[in-house]
C-alpha cells in the first residue's frame, strides 16, 4: 500500500544518523562533557556576522521584494554575482546562463544526476564515498559502480577508474576536498582522471559527465591547491552549497554550474531546469539568495577547524594511530585497530568514544572522525583514545 | 547523452510562464499601465508585518541556533507548534509525529506521491487541473486519470469519479480551494467523496489515499465553509503550503501531515521521510521553520483579494461575461466566447488582456483569470474585455 523502497529508506536511519542518536541520549544521560562526539559533519563555527547583518537589512526591504518567486533557475542578478565571483577567482567567463540555484548540495546532486541519467546507466563513485550517492543514483534509476581510492594516499586510482567504465557509464562523481577521508585532489590526479574520461569517451563513442561535488571546496588547510575542475575536464557539471563554507546548513541554499564548455552545454541546462521542476523543487529560497548576493565574499572561517585539526592530529600521533592526514573538510580519516571497522567502532562506544565505520562509505578497515566540534573534546578525549589503543595492545 | 524527458520539461515553458513573459515584454514595450495581466497566480497581498518582525529577531539569534540543520522532518518544537495550531482549529489530536515540514506545496505533493506509488498505477485527479500535477505523477512512474469536474459548479462529479477509480487507483489529488476554478468543495461533496473511495478501496482490497492539496486554505471569502479533509475521510494525506497565506512563495516551506486516522500511518509517514530524502531534500529551510513557529497564527490578509474578486465580478457581470463565482483563492473562471480556447487567449492579448486558456489545465473552453493583481489593473482592464465581448458579438 506504499512504496517499500521510499519506506526502507525513511525507516532504516544511516549508521551516522543512528550514532549520533546514540550520543545525544548518552550525553543526556551521563553528561555532554563525558561523551566525544566524532560522529556528525555539522559546522561548529557559526555563520559569519555579515549573514546576520544581512538578514536585518533583508527584513526591512518591502516584503514583495524579498520572498516572491523568483525564476526557477534562481535570481538572474544573484546568479550574476555569483558567476563574477567564479570568474574573479578561477578566470572563467561565466554568466547567470551557466548557473541554476538550488535548495543546496543534496538537491543539486539529485537534480544533476536525475537531468543526464537514463534506465541501465552506470555512474562511478570513489569508495569511500558519501552513502547519499547510492540513494540518488539508484532513486534515478541507474546503478551505482565503485572503484576503491589508492589506500596509500586515497587519490583517485586511474587504472581501477579505468577498468570500471564502460559504453554504460554516464557520470562519475568526485568529491574534494573529500568527505570522509579529507584528502584533497591532486593537480595530477585530475589530469589523468580527466584523460582518461576523454580516451573513454572517444573510445565509446559516449558522454561521460563529471560531477564535482564541491560543498567543501573553502575549507583547505596549509594553502593546499583546490583546482578548478571544469578548466581540467570539460564535461564537468559542478554541484556546490554554501552549507560548510558559511555554516547554513539547514538553509538550503547551493547551485548547480553547467560550464559552455560542456558538450551541448544549453541542452544539459534545460534538462537540469526540467529536473528540478520534475522532483518538486521550485526555487532555492529566495531570501537566502539575497543573503549569498551580499555575503558572496565573505571568508570561510577557517581557523577553528585548523586548530581542532592540529589538537587532533597531534594527539593521535602521540598516541600511535594511523590516519590520512587531512588536507581539507572537516574530517579524519583512521585505520581501524580491529579489521572489523564495525567492531572497533563499538568498542570507542566503551570508553564514549563516537567514531563511525568506514563501512558507512563503503569500505572496510577504517573510520570517519568529524572534527568540527569544540577543542575540548578532542583535549578531553585523550585518555579515551588511549584506552582504545589499549584494549588492541 | 541526458535525460530527454527532463529536457522536454526545462525546454518546453508552461503556457502559463510563457504568457507572463510575454506580459513582462509586453509591459516594457508600449507601458505597464497597458497590459491587463491576469495570468499568473502570484501573491499581490506582501507578506505581513510579523514576518519582518520575526526574521529581525531572529537575525538577532547566535547563529548556531538558527542555520543549523534540523532534523529531515523539521524542528519537532515547531511541528508541535503547527499540530497545536491545527488542533485548535480542527477538533484533532495531531502531534510533532503526523508532520514532516517541506520546502512547499509542491515538494509536499512530489514527496507525497513518491512515498506511496509503485509503477503502473493510477492517480485521480479532477479536471481543470493545476498542470504539474501531471508533471510528478509520471515522474514517478504513474499515469494520470483526469475526471471532468461537474460544469453546473465545479463540484467533483462523483459519477464520473466513480466509473474512473480500477484496481489500480492509488490515490486521488483534490484541490480545494481549487486553483483554476475558484470553488470549495462543499462538505456534501467531500463526504461523497469519501463514501465512494471506501467503497471502492472495501470493493477491490485496495488502500486509495486522498492527497488533499491545500495552499490556499486560508484564502476563503464570504465565510464559506472549507471543510478539513482528514476528518471525512480517513485515509487522507494533507499537503500543505504557506506560500499563499503568508505571501511567501519564493520561501518554500509547507508541510504533509500524516495523520494517526491513515491507515498504517506510521509506515506511511516512513515513507514520506524516504521520499524526501531520496529526492535529495535534506530538510525545510531552517530560518522559515523559526518564522513559521512565530507567525502561525497570523491571519491571512483576505481584504485586496476580495475587494479584487468585487471589482472583478461587477465587472464581468456588467458586460455580461458567464463565469464560475469564486469562493475562494484569487483565481475566476471565465467561459470562453469562442469553442477554442487557445484563439479565445490570443484575440484577448489583442486587447492586451493577459489571460490563460483552459487548454493549459486539462478542459476546453473557458480562460482563467488570477486576480491577485494591483485593483487598477481590473478597473482599467474595463474597456479591453469589453472590446473582445465586441468581437464575438
Amino acid at each position: 500500500m506504499y512504496n517499500e523502497v521510499m519506506y526502507a529508506m525513511g525507516v532504516e536511519p544511516s549508521v551516522i544518523r543512528e550514532l549520533f542518536a546514540y550520543g545525544v541520549a548518552r550525553k543526556a544521560e551521563i553528561g555532554a562533557d563525558k561523551v566525544f562526539d566524532f560522529s556528525i559533519g555539522n559546522p561548529s563555527v557559526p555563520a559569519p556576522a555579515s549573514v546576520g547583518h544581512a538578514l536585518e537589512e533583508i527584513a526591512q526591504l518591502p516584503p514583495a521584494q524579498v520572498h516572491a518567486y523568483t525564476q526557477a533557475a534562481g535570481d538572474p542578478a544573484v546568479r550574476t554575482i555569483i558567476a563574477e565571483n567564479l570568474n574573479a577567482r578561477f578566470g572563467t567567463d561565466y554568466t547567470a546562463a551557466n548557473l541554476y540555484l538550488t535548495c543546496g548540495a543534496a538537491a543539486s546532486l539529485s537534480i544533476s544526476l536525475k537531468a543526464v541519467l537514463e534506465p541501465n546507466e552506470e555512474v562511478v563513485v570513489v569508495a569511500p564515498f558519501f552513502p547519499e550517492y547510492r540513494t540518488w543514483i539508484e532513486t534515478h534509476g541507474a546503478t551505482l559502480v565503485m572503484v576503491p581510492a589508492r589506500e596509500s594516499d586515497f587519490q583517485i586510482d586511474l587504472d581501477a577508474m579505468a577498468a570500471a567504465i564502460t559504453p554504460r557509464t554516464k557520470a562519475v562523481i568526485i568529491n574534494s576536498p573529500n568527505n570522509p577521508v579529507g584528502v584533497v585532489y591532486s593537480r595530477e590526479t585530475l589530469e589523468g582522471l580527466a584523460a582518461l574520461l576523454n580516451a573513454k569517451q572517444d573510445e565509446f563513442g559516449t558522454t561521460i559527465f563529471l560531477i564535482s561535488d564541491e560543498p567543501y571546496r573553502e575549507l583547505v588547510y596549509g594553502g593546499v591547491e583546490v583546482p578548478w575542475v571544469p578548466s581540467i575536464y570539460a564535461n564537468t557539471i559542478v554541484c556546490y552549497s554554501w552549507s560548510k563554507s558559511l555554516s547554513l546548513p539547514g538553509e538550503r541554499v547551493g547551485y548547480i554550474l553547467v560550464p559552455q564548455t560542456l558538450r551541448d552545454w544549453e541542452h544539459i541546462y534545460f534538462a537540469v531546469a526540467g529536473a528540478g521542476r520534475a522532483l518538486g523543487f521550485v526555487c532555492a529560497p529566495a531570501i537566502f539568495q539575497q543573503v549569498i548576493a551580499r555575503c558572496i565574499d565573505e571568508p570561510a572561517d577557517l581557523a577553528a577547524y585548523e586548530h581542532n585539526r592540529e589538537l587532533l592530529t597531534s594527539m593521535l600521533d602521540e598516541l600511535g594511530f594511523e590516519y590520512i592526514k587531512p588536507q581539507g573538510a572537516f574530517y579524519l580519516w583512521m585505520r581501524s585497530l580491529d579489521p572489523d571497522a564495525k567492531a572497533f567502532s563499538e568498542q570507542a562506544k566503551k570508553h564514549e568514544l563516537l567514531i563511525v565505520a568506514s563501512d558507512s562509505f563503503g569500505v572496510e578497515g577504517w573510520a570517519r572522525l568529524g572534527y568540527c566540534i569544540a577543542p575540548e573534546t578532542i583535549t578531553n578525549s585523550r585518555d579515551a583514545f588511549a584506552a582504545l589503543k589499549a584494549d588492541y595492545e
